[in-house]
């Protein structure tokens, strides 16, 4: 059965790739499965009927027979527990894998969320230069860690897995930013994940929508 | 075997519960498993044996033979994963609680621990209370999506499950801040999950550390 998801019918960065149908495109890619995409429009997402799909009124949503799913990150958890490639086969390895996924979404998104939305929503505030150093404080805090923990690994946990899918996604939201520029190791990771045949071809399906050359709902 | 956690040696909310071994504690006495605790200082955790085990310093982590998680969500799964009692059966109906622990972490949490941040750390700032307002409104907005979802549903969606446990613990995170008390639907949920025998249980546990009455690390 071939799930559809939904996406912005308007993309918001432009086509950069960094809405959460993203992570939920690159691991449907990885794994092989073809699928629909529904696109959404802002004050749709809003309205009943995709609230009743997404209570938060978000995208991406996931629909595969009598399944509905929301949440990039259970969505791309539920991709890698059906389809081999993105979770370890040994029990350990895979629970190890499941913990980067956490991670990334629990421990290191936030703090670079804050920093977009002291950029977009609080620009005009005589406190936002003030309030924007403390905020890149915090993620340089993370970052740190992470970047010890990589140190020269190629991934997180041995093989490329979700944990890496999501964690690469979330540093991606950094570009333009300069602050992954100061840690040669973070910067690399992302872009092996970037280099990924999967990532380039939801890179572009994503992006054929802000241009307008989505040609197929069928991706 | 016995599984170990690691928890903070001196509580920093004197008690209340709201850190992250809390999670674990409570879905380890759901399932009915003993655990050990291990208590960690704050320069501990900063320290590289700790870090070896949890990459960014922080509590808990959960050590079971050769195995070794960190992050509250991802243990939290592994104990759902391996005992009965916190995933459906029913393969939709678990890809549906598996949902909702991401977003209890990944969507509702983040706004809650920014008014954290704000009120222990900005609390100084000209432009504290400013702030402090926009960030509440970011959190009503969550919850008024959440208490329209859960509608007068006992649980968030069929038996309680993961979900249910992390959404209770951040719901509680609220807890002082008379946010949740126009929230009735919302606070009447809470409060069923604090009822639980294996919520009473951990947090009893865990308070037993802040008073000293904790006499053994086995619970």
């Amino acid at each position: 059965m071939i799930p559809t998801i939904t996406a912005f019918e308007q993309s918001p960065d432009r086509g950069q790739g960094l809405a959460r149908d993203m992570p939920v495109r690159w691991a449907l890619e990885e794994v092989g499965q073809p699928y629909h995409v529904r696109l959404v429009s802002f004050s749709a997402m809003k309205e009943t009927a995709h609230r009743a799909l997404q209570p938060f009124g978000q995208i991406p949503t996931y629909e595969e027979g009598d399944l509905t799913l929301f949440e990039s990150g259970a969505i791309v958890f539920h991709i890698a527990e059906h389809h081999a490639g993105l979770l370890p086969n040994d029990a350990n390895d895979r629970a190890r894998a499941i913990t980067w996924m956490f991670a990334a979404l629990s421990t290191v998104e936030p703090v670079i969320v804050q920093r977009e939305i002291s950029m977009y929503l609080e620009r005009d505030k005589v406190w936002h230069e003030e309030r924007l150093l403390i905020v890149e404080d915090r993620i340089r805090s993370r970052l740190d860690d992470l970047s010890a923990w990589l140190g020269d690994r190629e991934w997180l946990d041995g093989a490329f897995s979700a944990g890496d899918l999501l964690m690469v996604k979330v540093l991606r939201r950094l570009g333009g930013s300069g602050i992954l520029d100061n840690y040669p190791n973070l910067t690399a990771y992302a872009a092996r994940g970037e280099a990924r045949p999967a990532f380039k071809r939801a890179f572009d399906a994503q992006l054929a929508v802000f241009t307008g050359k989505s040609s197929s709902q069928l991706q």
